[in-house]
């Protein structure tokens, strides 16, 4: 097990989880929520390391995809995510992850990652 | 125009939203939220054409990756989403779809996907 921060924890998934999640996925797309306001903060990966990590723990710790390593939230920036409460989907692969949340979520300094609005077509939805 | 399969609706993706897309991404996971209460309902996932017959129509329209399909949510079930907001996240990679959400969201009769609850270590998140 290698040396870095979270991953220094020794954490096994709980067999009863593991087997709750569909087999064939590598990574579970996992949603940030504040537990409080309700506000939807960010969308991230958990491999089932880091799954395991942050049902130890209780900090969100995910897999970057893009650094290939497992990041526990806020390690750097100190923007944390202590988790209240994790739920998985009706097919076993995604999570929702209810957390208290440190600062803001988002890198850019906005509280949620979700800050760019799409234009929907102003008739629609009036079928 | 035929009110009955999304596919129907000539749809393509205004440039300025196809811009800030990940380029390399097929298959967008968009979350739905209930406008009114909050609530995550589901995690399913759009591909650009589906994301161009959601703005166009307003009615939440995903693409099925276990029947390789577009889902215009409700269509069979007559739960359907309205759609009330979009937002695209800080890299272009996941959606925020806000819906009113006619019925239940999830296929099992459960409001929310979402309701599977997952044990945490109870004394976690204490450090």
């Amino acid at each position: 097990m290698d040396a870095q921060l979270p991953s220094d924890l020794p954490a096994d998934l709980p067999m009863d989880i593991a087997a709750r999640l569909k087999s064939d996925l590598d990574l579970i797309p996992a949603i940030a929520q504040d537990a409080t306001t309700g506000e939807v903060l960010m969308l991230a990966y958990m491999n089932r390391h880091s799954l395991a990590l942050t049902l130890k723990s209780g900090r969100a710790t995910y897999w970057s995809r893009s650094r290939n390593e497992l990041w526990e939230k806020g390690a750097t920036s100190g923007h944390t995510q202590k988790v209240l409460a994790i739920s998985l989907d009706c097919d076993g692969d995604a999570l929702l992850i209810k957390v208290e949340q440190v600062g803001a979520a988002c890198h850019t300094g906005e509280q949620s990652c979700f800050h760019n609005p799409v234009s929907i077509n102003p008739s629609a939805g009036e079928r």
